[in-house]
């Protein structure tokens, strides 16, 4: 376990305390995986400089237990943490954040319908400032279930950007771009993950963000990768989105998406995939090779693959090929909206239910906060492991030494928790955003006793509702054709 | 559409009125199915005796729109419903509320073990205060969460009825037998269900509770709808609850667990079948038939169904034969928590994927809303439909004149919530148990602000957490052996 040991007081006074809580931790009896994760009681977590210095038995425990004074200096700024759980702050591993502005205005329909009569004709409606007060929105939601980090791949990105600023959330944000922008797409992609790169104080780090193999080119694919290998960016994209796209680029060009990925460089690169579900057994051998070299991650959001009735990302079949899989909501026009702790249920219930031969046994609650964690931080080149990468400064998904303060605390005490059995089980199957009442990002405290101080969502909403009969119009063409 | 007509004035003065809100309401131009749901914006709820006596315009809109005071007479008490959605209290139609005692304790196990290694030598533990404790803490989940009505089948009944009394949910009760209790668990169940029916003021009703088909005999099922007849009482029971059930009950005795229900007479009289994962084809002309007479009805709690790794209530087909599927939970030892609201959304998804041949456009928002409401209350013989039935008297699940007054409030401010394009969608996919700011029941305001005002939750888990280590020992035999 990585607990800073007892007596060992941090080298400088902390500027927050988190005090007494109990707290999700990893490495217990030096297992990595999901067996590794634990609950400690009683612990202080102590943070300098957004990074948390100590995590280790509380100062007023020591005192208590052992008549001295604790040799721990004292914080600039105290939270109490008592009868609350510390979690590492959730990672949406993929989403469209701006997409709130289109929640349930896409429904009940199949994904070809929802492309090319409802989602890409709207999106040709969007102007900037949508995009900004949709961003808003969306981190307004996130941070206030617990959510810290998320990897946004849409358009307008400066004004996403300037959301993360504003909410002080943290994320990875990628301007997407199709073959049909022509190279201009692919430079202002570039162009703007290299300007904000670092940016919001470090909170933003940027990836290279082509839409999919069936919208990008095989010769447009390899020059993304050239620029991502070029200036040591990563790579997040669509890809094996369904088992259809999987045959139909079978039968087209003769290779499964994931070999398209392969053959033009991208798991050569750090690369991010979304959704997956049409990842075959082929593919897995690439795959895990690109992980073994800490370069690969999936990313499911597994309510819209059962709302498409599509099948679901194949978690079993990636873990043993080494593959790490983060957890996802996608955006909420597909989802409904950016509830990751649903994502966590849905995928435990999914995975035992459709993630290869049906077996309750698999996909524990552990196994869950694992993929929630570790694995989440792993698939976004944002976890310790990745420490000769790019991003070796930012490392999230665990409450440990050296790791980002990002840390939501939960209030288990509303009736739908109690009584508490296993606290991994009433995470994955019982709590909810709601029940997260303090949030920490990069040491800051963006929301506490369940307000959010950094967004005024009412004036967001009085300007986005004159927006909506416009935003919904689908008489200006569309963006896109969705024909994989 | 049921709304009584303007200038109609309610016959004697409100005890309640719900000022101004937006409402749920059917039979919109005269469809009862799903299509015939609808929103209606500034209505006041009336409520005379616990029934809603009147659903029109709100009373201030009309004075603003004709300079004319309303004809309505003023009520003894207001509740401002401005800014808030109605919706009929949702409805539980399958449970075993005191379970929330073994919430997380029973993971990860296929339904052998669950039953054998967890859940049935845990149930051995408990005494009649157990349960009430349990019962108390499950009330105030549902309630807070919006659910008015559910359909309980556990032990100790009189200490749920007691906790029905208190907290002022509404519930049909049923004391569980299985055939190894000898007659004397079938009189227990007869004479519990006598002696409670129509109390806490009407808001009990009561069942005959066989536990199912592989734990009853087919003699004592039938000595069962025999009682069922005799004293006009429903029965509520676990029926085909896998498809492996369905199977091995065709090997051991060459009929389907629902042919048996029908061969014992249980076809014959009101009868809610738990689960029915297991029925097939050859079930639905049985079902279809007691259904056209008002007497057959299924719940689904399909969370559960994909924790377990089984298949799914075919609702699909069952809805073609006729039969009213209504929602549920099951218990928390198996479905993690009380939350209905994630029963709709689960049903939605898993009936797209799972429900028959794959169909994203099968299941609409407003299907999953026509079975939480209409068909809930329908599959608890407590619809209007059921007029000559011996519930004639209680009517729940619509926003109408003549119904019981169990009303859920909706707070739809919440940036998870935001922007609305679509109130079913918004209901289905993006609602939570937390958006519920009031709760009415039997005209009743049991939930205001978001705080209950029956149950005083802290002494309830102070009073319980002793308890705890004593609950969940699996070292003193077991209540029942699952081999179906």
């Amino acid at each position: 376990m990585e607990m800073t040991p007892p007596g060992r007081p941090a080298a400088s006074a902390p500027d927050l305390r988190i005090e007494g809580c109990t707290a999700l931790v990893h490495g217990v009896g030096g297992d990595e995986g999901p067996d590794g994760i634990g609950f400690v009681e009683g612990v202080d977590i102590d943070v300098v400089d957004g990074v948390i210095s100590r995590v280790g038995p509380a100062a007023e425990r020591h005192e208590r237990l052992t008549g001295q004074p604790s040799d721990t200096l004292a914080p600039r700024e105290m939270l109490d943490g008592r009868g609350l759980l510390a979690v590492p702050g959730l990672v949406n591993c993929h989403t469209h954040a701006a997409m709130v502005l289109f929640r349930g205005s896409a429904e009940d329909v199949d994904v070809h319908t929802w492309f090319n009569e409802r989602i890409w004709p709207m999106e040709s409606n969007l102007t900037e400032r949508d995009v900004e007060l949709g961003a808003l929105l969306a981190c307004a939601e996130m941070l206030l279930g617990g959510t810290t980090t998320f990897a946004d791949h849409y358009f307008h990105m400066d004004a996403v950007a300037r959301a993360v600023e504003v909410s002080g959330i943290r994320a990875d944000l990628g301007w997407a771009c199709f073959s049909s922008d022509g190279a201009a797409g692919r430079e202002r992609g570039l162009d703007f993950a290299l300007r904000q790169r670092d940016a919001a104080g470090g909170r933003i780090t940027t990836s290279l963000a082509p839409h999919a193999p069936y919208t990008v080119t095989e010769p447009d694919l390899a020059a993304i990768a050239q620029m991502a290998r070029e200036h040591g960016l990563p790579v997040h994209l669509h890809a094996a989105e369904t088992l259809e796209q999987t045959h139909a680029s079978l039968e087209r060009i003769g290779a499964t998406p994931v070999q398209v990925l392969e053959r033009t460089g991208l798991l050569d690169v750090e690369v991010l995939i979304a959704h997956g579900t049409g990842i075959v057994e082929a593919d897995l051998p690439l795959l895990g090779r690109a992980a073994e070299r800490g370069l690969a991650g999936v990313a499911s959001s597994p309510r819209f693959y059962l709302k498409a009735a599509h099948s679901t990302t194949p978690i079993r079949a990636l873990a043993s090929a080494g593959v790490p899989v983060g957890l996802a909501t996608d955006g909420a026009a597909s989802n409904g909206d950016l509830d990751l702790w649903a994502s966590l249920e849905v995928t435990s219930l999914v995975q035992k239910s459709l993630g290869g031969e049906a077996d309750p046994t698999w996909m524990t609650s552990r196994q869950v906060l694992h993929h929630a964690t570790t694995q989440s931080a792993q698939a976004l080149h944002l976890a310790a492991a990745s420490a000769d990468g790019a991003r070796s400064d930012v490392a999230v998904g665990r409450l440990a030494t050296g790791y980002r303060a990002d840390v939501a605390l939960l209030d288990l005490s509303a009736p739908h928790l109690q009584p508490v059995h296993d606290l991994a089980a009433t995470l994955v199957h019982a709590a909810r955003p709601g029940d997260v009442r303090h949030v920490i990002v990069d040491g800051r405290v963006v929301v506490r006793d369940r307000r959010l101080i950094s967004i005024d969502v009412p004036a967001v909403l009085a300007e986005l509702r004159p927006r909506l009969a416009e935003l919904t119009r689908r008489d200006g063409g569309r963006i896109q054709t969705y024909e994989p």
